[in-house]
């Protein structure tokens, strides 16, 4: 006990203000108990099970705002309420691959959101192979007459996901682009790092002016399986992919707050999104985000009421293009918020830090460091970036904190059928509350002003 | 070079014949050049890649037979045929399963082989859980009525797969017992150990005069899905099963041999099975096996003519009923059979070998012992038991050696749509086609007798 106060007292100064609301041995309290955490399992469990799947302005998705009511309600959270806004509305069809000929044989398939259809009828055509988004930009216009695109990449897992964003677009443009070419519909390698026959759905954007065709990915292995086919010769597919756009619906955001003492202070915005794909239950994506989130506030706020609102936000709609994210923006753009995170990656152990916190408030990142040690994280030089849903806010010059999760399996499971609550190992969930709970700890309780953030320069 | 060939002659020395046609120095060049064989992934690939599926009495296991007899002969085998049966065939349908009410979610599944019905209108009952197979056999006379029994079990992965054995008597026994007490309908939690949204299917077997109903495996995660379910309160299911009984077809073994100079001393036979379950592509199941024993059949004739016959036979309709096996030692019952081998446990490396041959020619298991050493295989106490195929043959008194796989994931795979080609590790591969060689090179050339086996004692 000695020594433990010694540090505490080592570590306070050290400290550039000496009116902290809390000491770092409290906020070493918090962080602990936070690693005995249940409430993140709890609601983590609880969504993926009493719900499973939630796709964005569905009657599913519904229901988990009234279940998400419910339970901040009965975790203590006050003015939980649900602010609703309208979108439009994608639902999956039917979808079967088929080759023909002599190799007759199903291939597994998923179509991607905002997919077009093939119609009643299946479509029979040729597949054009393309080993990269690059090699189809280069195709001549027109080369894709009547034909199926298939756009094969080469993604691997890495610990920070970023290859999510270069081969994200083969999913994200791929399509798009094989239209103006004249292709009749699409396949891409689904955008993940795993080998089961579980496609990755995920949105694809249709460019201006061009009319959505069937866009859908094929399992890892279905996809390898097809290049193997292709190159012993052309091969013909029989396509079937018949989602449908359904107009528009109410999708929403559900709102719970721990009010803070100091009003003048602003409100930290912190949570996940509620949606999920179709596929799975989306339990990684993101219902252990929301989990975490709100445990981590509840944590934090047993140091007693917090100078600044915590406020815990399960964002609607964010897989089909963010607009939970949107519509909080702009109903809440004249409070005053001083920082946004999002927990949007798994559950997987945090294992880096990083911040973007205007400069008077610089030593928040210092106590957070030596909060975070403890649990293996280090600090990352990078400015951090915020989640999709928190992107809207962070536009307006607000503050984040990033807390990166490890991503080496994160694309394993990914919009896909694999995304359910076996794939959440408690122990690293409850890593994540202790360092999600050490920030809130220090960040909402932090003495500094946290003033907004200067206009970023155009690079 | 003088080490290698003192080696060779103390290992000589050690053997209780001189008059060996080959001596462990040749061995040992067969079994390292096997170590670079590219013959069974090339059988493996093409069966997979080129006809995907196999099920039993179908098309696609006929173009497989096609596509057996043109790379057998290609591949300098003789007497390449086809010995056709005919058999009754099962085919899939539609199979589908939703929660009903406030946790509406569907849940995946896959009928096991020979399940009935639910009929054209889909079926909706309550589940009935069973945590094991001996609580389904302690439910009373008629207290399924109407109700879909829900059968769970609590396999884990062994080396060995012994497991199997045990667990498989959920699927194979367990909806039976279900009708019997009155069930609608029957779901099983996949006989299976990963945690992927692929269900694992299988033969279930009907007592007689029981009408067979609906059954279907869970994936391992929907049914931890529905234990949680079962316990929140009574749960609700839609089921749709709708696999069809089509008669009878014709099925086959694909035959070949390297024949042997002295007819008198019996033949070896060697295989795998050519069909498939219809989830996958019959990878590990069995596509290696039969690329393993082909590939090592040539690589022990690489020694020049054999003593012995070895012949290799692509056994047709394993899963469904061993009907391929059963039909091969009907038509070959008056041959001189000495050893009968199956490889029908993936393409894991081989850990230990077994034996079981008759008294005077143990010195064959001595040898082999020697030749399998620098693999990593050692020696099991164990008797020897053959694979379904080969089954029928040792049942004649037919000796057999077993060269055992590592089974650690082979229940992650096995019967579910993830049995596809990138599950063959290439090294592990060319490690039992080391294996299977040096025993073919050794027992194709044993200078002893190798006699019939004493009939078995009842136990």
């Amino acid at each position: 006990m000695t020594k433990r106060l010694l540090l505490a007292a080592t570590a306070a100064l050290a400290l550039p203000l000496p009116a902290l609301a809390q000491t770092a041995d409290q906020v070493a309290k918090v962080r602990d108990a936070a690693l005995q955490d249940t409430v993140a399992w709890d609601v983590t469990e609880g969504l993926t099970t009493e719900i499973g799947q939630r796709l964005a302005a569905t009657e599913a998705e519904a229901r988990a705002r009234a279940w998400g009511v419910k339970k901040l309600t009965a975790l203590g959270f006050q003015n939980v309420h649900i602010e609703t806004y309208r979108m439009p509305v994608w639902i999956r069809g039917v979808e079967t691959a088929e080759v023909l000929g002599p190799s007759a044989q199903k291939l597994t398939i998923a179509a991607l959101g905002y997919s077009g259809s093939t119609g009643a009828q299946p479509l029979e055509a040729e597949v054009a192979y393309f080993a990269s988004l690059a090699d189809l930009q280069a195709a001549p216009a027109g080369s894709l007459k009547g034909k199926i695109a298939f756009i094969d990449h080469a993604m691997v897992p890495t610990q920070d996901g970023s290859q999510y964003g270069y081969y994200g677009a083969v999913r994200r443009a791929g399509p798009s682009i094989a239209a103006t070419k004249g292709a009749a519909a699409v396949l891409i390698r689904s955008i993940g790092t795993d080998h089961h026959r579980n496609p990755h759905t995920g949105v694809t954007t249709w460019a201006k002016g061009v009319s959505p065709i069937a866009a859908a990915a094929l399992s890892v292995p279905d996809a390898e399986q097809l290049v193997r086919l292709v190159k012993r010769g052309p091969v013909q597919l029989r396509l079937s992919v018949t989602p449908q756009f359904k107009g528009e619906a109410e999708s929403g955001n559900v709102i719970a707050d721990i009010p803070g003492s100091d009003p003048s202070a602003g409100i930290i915005v912190v949570g996940g999104h509620l949606d999920s794909w179709d596929l799975g239950t989306g339990a990684i994506d993101d219902a252990s985000g929301v989990g975490i989130t709100t445990a981590a506030a509840l944590h934090a706020a047993k140091l007693g009421q917090p100078r600044r609102t915590i406020r815990v936000v399960w964002f609607g709609a964010e897989e089909v293009g963010g607009f939970g994210g949107a519509a909080y923006a702009k109903a809440h753009a004249k409070e005053r918020h001083v920082l946004a995170m999002e927990s949007d990656f798994g559950a997987d152990r945090v294992w880096k830090f990083e911040t973007n916190l205007p400069e008077g408030a610089k030593a928040i990142g210092d106590r957070l460091e030596t909060a975070l040690y403890p649990l293996g994280i280090e600090r990352g030089r990078s400015k951090a970036h915020g989640g999709t849903d928190v992107e809207p806010i962070l536009a307006l010059g607000v503050g984040t904190i990033g807390l990166n999760q490890d991503g080496l399996r994160y694309f394993d499971l990914h919009h896909t059928p694999d995304d359910t609550l076996d794939k959440i190992d408690p122990a690293q969930l409850r890593q994540n509350v202790a360092a999600w709970a050490s920030m809130l700890a220090i960040a909402a309780n932090a003495p500094e002003d946290i003033a907004a953030l200067p206009p970023e320069k155009g690079e």
